[in-house]
Formats: C-alpha cells, sequence, structure tokens
C-alpha cells in the first residue's frame, strides 16, 4: 500500500539527538503541524477541538533498508539486551511508522496554509512527514495499569542540571522550560553514557546549540549560541 | 512511502456488517495474528509476552479512491452531521490505516507458521493485513478521563436480545457469548435502522449465519444455519 504525507510537524528539534523516547514524556515540547496543500481546507479538522489529544501516525527516518532484522537493543535496556522487534516501539521495524498521541493545545484557521494544530508532548524531529491524525478517544484507547512489559520497571534516569542563568536567558522566554526538561530527563543513549569521568555533548534546540558536560548525575551547560 | 503487510488476522467476521466500532467494545471477540513467511521468527516477538495490550496497525477496506472529501458523517451521529475526517476514526480518510488496542491473551510458536498472537476485542474483517504490531505502554498511551469530542456524550444503544436456546446451541460454545454480545451492541449503521415497524437482518459471524429482526429496542434471533 503506497501512503503519502497529509502534513509535516514543525518541531525544535533539528536533529534526533535530545528527543524524548516516547510522546508526551515532556509536556513543554511543542509542534506545529501543516497540512500539506490539498488538505488545507478547515473542514477537516472541524469539531478536532473537542479532543484533548490526537493519535499521530508518522514517518521514522531510518537509514537504508538493510532487511529485516527480528530483534533490537532498546536503548532503555541499556542497549545490550534483545528484544523482538514488535514487542518494541523502535524505529528499526519493518514498516517506518511512527505512533504517538500528542495534547492538543490550539488549532488556528490561517489563510495562507489552512488550519494549523499546535500540539504538545512531542517526540519527532522537524519537518517530521504525519500521515494520519486521528482523534483520542479516552473508552477505546486508554488502558490504565495494565503490564508494560520491561518499560514497567524502568525509571527515567533525571540529571541534575546547572543551568546558568545568563546562558538560559540567551533562550527565547517560551524556550527555556522545554530545554531545561530535555536535558534534565537524560537524552543521552544509554550506551553512550560513559560512566567514569567527564562527556561532553551538543544539543541543537530551537535555533539554539546548548553544549553541556555530563559528571555522574550531574549535568551542566557551557555554551548556549545561535545555530 | 510503501508498506506492506506483515501479518494478517484472523477473525469470526467474513463481512463487515456486525463488527464493533472500535477496538475493545466486546472483549469476547477473538482475533489470530499470523506472520507473513520472511517474518516467522519466533525472535521477533521476544518478550511480547510481558504486554497486555497490543497496538495494531491495520489496513482498511474501502472503496475505489473517490479523491479528499474533507468530511464524513460518523455513523455514532446518526449519519447526518458532518464532522472533519481527522476528527474522526472513520475509514474514508486519506492513507487507509486503521489503529485498534487489543488484549494478547496468548503467544503460540508453532512449526508450520511460525509466532501465532492470540488477540481479543477485535474490530477487523477476517484476513485483514496488519502492517505494524506495538506494545501498548501504559505509561505514554493512556490518558483517562481526557475529552473525546463527539463520542463523551452517546452512550451504545444495548438492544434486548431474544436468542432462543435451541439456536443458541447451533454455534460452538466458545463463539455464543460473543455473538450475543455482538448483538446486543446493535451493530445496525444508525440511518438503517427503522424506527417505525420491523427491520430484518443477517449477521456473518464464526461460519454461521444468524438471523434476526429488530422491533423498537428488541431484537430476536430467528434462525441460524452454518454459511
Amino acid at each position: 500500500m503506497e501512503i503519502k504525507p497529509i502534513a509535516h510537524i514543525h518541531t525544535d528539534f533539528p536533529q534526533k539527538f535530545g528527543l524524548p523516547r516516547q510522546s508526551g514524556l515532556i509536556e513543554e515540547l511543542e509542534g506545529r503541524i501543516v497540512f500539506e496543500k490539498e488538505y488545507r481546507d478547515p473542514e477537516a479538522v472541524r469539531g478536532i477541538e473537542g479532543y484533548d489529544y490526537l493519535w499521530l501516525l508518522w514517518g521514522f527516518e531510518v537509514g537504508e533498508d538493510e532487511g529485516f532484522r527480528p530483534t533490537v537493543r532498546p536503548p532503555r535496556l541499556g542497549g545490550n539486551e534483545r528484544m523482538g522487534v514488535f514487542a518494541t516501539r523502535s524505529p528499526f521495524r519493518p514498516n517506518h511508522i511512527g505512533l504517538s498521541s500528542v495534547r492538543l493545545t490550539e488549532v488556528k484557521i490561517t489563510k495562507e496554509s489552512g488550519p494549523i494544530l499546535f500540539v504538545s508532548g512531542i517526540d519527532m524531529k522537524h519537518n517530521t512527514p504525519i500521515y494520519d491524525i486521528k482523534p483520542y478517544l479516552s473508552y477505546t484507547d486508554s488502558h490504565m495499569g495494565v503490564r508494560s512489559g520491561f518499560t514497567d520497571e524502568l525509571s527515567s534516569n533525571a540529571l541534575k542540571v546547572d543551568f546558568p542563568e545568563e546562558l538560559l536567558e540567551i533562550l527565547p522566554e517560551n524556550k527555556r522550560q522545554g530545554a531545561v526538561s530535555v536535558l534534565c530527563s537524560d537524552i543521552r543513549p544509554s550506551y553512550h553514557v560513559n560512566r567514569n569521568g567527564l562527556g561532553k555533548y551538543g544539543l541543537s534546540y530551537a535555533g539554539y546549540n546548548i553544549r553541556f558536560t555530563v559528571d555522574g548525575e550531574d549535568l551542566r551547560v557551557t555554551e548556549v549560541t545561535e545555530s
């Protein structure tokens, strides 16, 4: 079956590094969904403002297809343990479709681009193609307290973030909380974590490069520049 | 993007009529997911038994593509009111991908067909192509009590089902509860409901034809034959 993008999402992440591993983990991260020309009709979203959450089906960006591999190494398991691909949300799967629930915060009807959907809790790179938008139906989509495999046992490793005031103020005010939350959530792939000694990293976010070091559980921002 | 089926699901519904409108509404309805040849590797589902629910991305069967129409008439609104297609779960959308959460009841490793996943709460026709299977992650997928548009206000119209014992016993024992639940849930499209007088219907289910009449809120099964 051939599928084609109905929209693209604009986010603050030009690169994959820094993206949360799932949607909804960092509520402050926002996105704007802009429809492709042929779907720019306000009628197509009539009634959508009645929903708090939307499902997005979107396209993973993965490298050349290297054929089917039945297992993957989930980053949350440290990258050492193998799990069946269908028991994970890894992008390395036969069809490159991601599934995310995002909060709908605003619907804006514009002259130039038709309806624009503002959402939060995103986990996609800037300009990711969107293949479908569906309303989140609580009565059929929500299952609380069900067993969720290995993700049940893992807590996220929060880091202690030291973001010096003078560096934080370089960021636009409405981007600051998002940046701190991203850094705090420890975005480093587990297998990159240097357990002994200082690691140096750079995050591209909202048009800025944020350089930081991590020593144990202490993250320190060292530089913020426009990119 | 070209996507291809990774599996097909076997269910008791050779036709669309009788299918619940969403997944999980009738827990007794079961399906068996059989992988395509190239994915028949037990490794591909390693760890999946740790999840209570799975997401299925599957293919809607719709007629010839008649081009994009921005609104649809949801059956649950009686078929008279128009809603934006992206504010509904209607199959008449640009990319024909359905999204369902189903309960995983058993994983069976077979010699002939590789791993078979037994699921319940299905809402697909027999032999529906499955494009992806993802684990349901409670911490990111579950949102209780959120606003869900027009579906919040609608209650399902339960019918009073009279299924004579001698007819019910024609069905295999493990299919009886499912049949009663399907009939009870009022599967008739709202715009087909004849409000004045008797309506006659036929349901194909689990290899049987179930004929019934509906008069007001009373449903009466009149005949059960093997199909």
